[in-house]
């Protein structure tokens, strides 16, 4: 839909049919703004040298890895090595490792920020919606809206329902990674150990009402700590009672382990596997789900002079994304946003040359643009419930601060 | 324990280290009555002719089958082409099916049973507790206690507790099996459909208290309801909630199907296989086990022109099952009533030289064995809880009946 800024656009996986599955969507949909290539290629994206060739090959400027958890590392270094710019929505994860210590960033894609900056390449890290427009969001706070940050609470609900009996909404894999390990926050400025569904809240919400959140790890957790100087900052992530219990039941009697188990025949087994093997394919569950998203930051703080709270959000509806895009609002919210970061990059906003987190960018031209994407942004704060005007958020509480200083 | 009466004993298991285990525990409680063979023996008994070969070479004349549900037809197959007594503690089942059509029996067991008579020879099915003492205290009921039986219902509750999150008392695979498929039951003189925890009843029970149970399928309703004239014959199981609740996580997932699914890897996998390697070892409880199983009948029906209830139970307590034995009490109740049946053919009581399931038998002389064998009866009717007296049950009702009629 954005080929006008883009322009040539290439899809690469090792299952060549899904990335034509995607480009006949496209055309049946007649999404393209102009006439322009749009390819499918197959590709093992862990294969760094296959990756750079087919950069190379493609003329590609912008890389946007939307692969798995596990890809990072190997399309970054690819992204270096050919002197392209990179994009990613989640954290790089190790496949035989399970939440290592905090700040998860610092055991990979940090690593390589000295050689970026070196080298002029642009990395945006986590630029999905949770990581990425929460960030944003969260910079947008701290730089345009309060002289002090005391808390930011991001809060993910998914009000929706596909009307299974269960069924995790993306790779039951990655998804269960996120709450089998030990839940870390950044509290009082420093790491806090917690377990799953230890710690939780209620909040009034809108469009989604009263909804009950649990602390959860979670990458931008991980980049905000070091990024902002804010003492507390937390992610939670709502889930409903009978989520808990199946994944409690699973949980305990170990059937989440990645930890190979044998049967009484002999057979290695990785029960976690088999529990993916008899989950609903989360691709499955999108024409039929109903309901809505809420991803925000809710900000405490100190704004001239007064203790202030400001929350900032989108809300998604699952059946206008599946509209649009066939994918339910889950995977609406993680993939627009990364498109938004690539077209930033394209028109220069964000082609800062150096490895960043999205909430070292400007936050402002990215919701902007976002709004013009299908997903707009509400604030509300004392003067009421409304839509982001980026005009209430021209100035840069920072430079007035310490010009006033 | 029972030497004197039995005479040599082999044990056989395709695990010759099992039945070795068995012979040490034995030697070790010095429980021998007198000096005798007591042998381990190798032996796969799905394999006909080497059971008829070990049968032949251990000259024995009973064979107590006390193996998986899925072995007595070839045992039995052996035992009739040797022309020896057996006895079984289960209902033969095909690994395949789960849960095949009414009456159980009539699919595999009672095919033999002109083969038997015509042989002559003494086929004992499901004398363990239940099905077997059951069957013997219904036949109590209906032969010696009352005139007229109106219903029998069999309650069967585990009032104690293994201290883990969640295990099966025996092999996962065949215990969920009961819970997986139809419930039947005979009802108004047909067979009745239910699914598993849709009908449930609660009743103040001796020593256990208040419990609840839940319509179940199982044997001994598909043999009484062929042997007596009984037009309502149920099965209750007592669950925990929480039982309950794991149970019903594992089988909405499709966790607990026999069935293979295959894994993003391409593994070809049966669930309930991965199930049964994640769970405790059922004989790892044993050790932990406390308290106490209530199994017993609850028979209604007329008694000299009076509407009467009779509930004739056995109470067993894990930690004493496990000091006699080294085995809780849910494996002691299933194991010793096959022995006294043992007993009963090796007197020649039940050497009946045809198939007979327990309730077609002389029940007086069984529950007066187990009196003795750690397994004592107690009855509860408008006179009050008391322990079962030989006496009381001496008269066959049915001649008197008949006599009077």
């Amino acid at each position: 839909m954005h080929n006008d800024v883009l322009g040539d656009i290439h899809i690469a996986s090792r299952t060549l049919s899904k990335c034509e599955a995607i480009i006949g969507s496209i055309l049946d949909k007649k999404a393209l703004k102009r006439p322009g290539i749009l390819a499918a290629h197959r590709l093992d994206a862990m294969d760094v040298e296959a990756t750079k060739a087919l950069i190379r090959q493609t003329k590609s400027q912008i890389v946007l890895n939307a692969g798995s958890a596990f890809l990072n590392m190997s399309v970054l270094r690819a992204c270096i090595d050919v002197g392209v710019a990179y994009i990613d929505t989640a954290i790089h994860e190790d496949p035989t490792k399970v939440c290592e210590t905090p700040p998860w960033y610092g055991n990979y894609e940090w690593t390589h920020r000295e050689e970026c900056e070196r080298k002029g390449v642009t990395a945006v890290l986590g630029a999905g919606f949770d990581p990425g427009v929460v960030n944003a969001y969260a910079a947008l706070a701290a730089n345009a809206y309060f002289d002090r940050v005391d808390s930011i609470d991001i809060i993910d609900v998914n009000a929706g329902s596909h009307g299974r009996y269960f069924a995790t909404n993306f790779d039951p894999e990655i998804n269960f990674r996120e709450f089998t390990g030990t839940v870390w926050s950044w509290q009082e400025s420093q790491w806090t150990a917690n377990k799953m569904f230890e710690v939780k809240r209620t909040d009034e919400l809108p469009m989604v009402g009263s909804q009950t959140t649990y602390l959860t790890g979670h990458d931008e957790v991980h980049s905000l700590s070091a990024n902002l100087d804010v003492p507390d900052i937390r992610f939670w992530m709502g889930f409903g009672e009978h989520y808990i219990n199946v994944f409690t039941v699973l949980n305990n009697l170990g059937l989440l382990s990645e930890k190979p188990v044998v049967t009484a025949e002999g057979l290695e087994v990785v029960p976690l596997k088999v529990v993916k093997a008899v989950l609903p394919d989360p691709m499955s569950l999108a024409p039929n789900y109903k309901g809505k998203t809420f991803i925000g930051d809710l900000v405490k703080g100190v704004r001239d002079g007064v203790e202030t709270e400001l929350l900032v959000y989108n809300i998604s509806d699952h059946e206008e994304a599946f509209a649009e895009t066939n994918s339910q609002a889950i995977s609406y919210t993680a993939g627009v946003p990364a498109i938004a970061a690539a077209m930033l990059i394209a028109k220069g906003d964000w082609d800062c040359h150096h490895m960043a987190n999205v909430e070292e960018l400007p936050p402002v031209p990215f919701i902007a643009l976002l709004e013009t994407l299908g997903l707009p942004t509400r604030v509300r704060d004392a003067k009421g419930d409304r839509a982001f005007d980026p005009g209430e958020f021209r100035q840069d509480r920072r430079q007035s601060a310490r010009a006033g200083a």
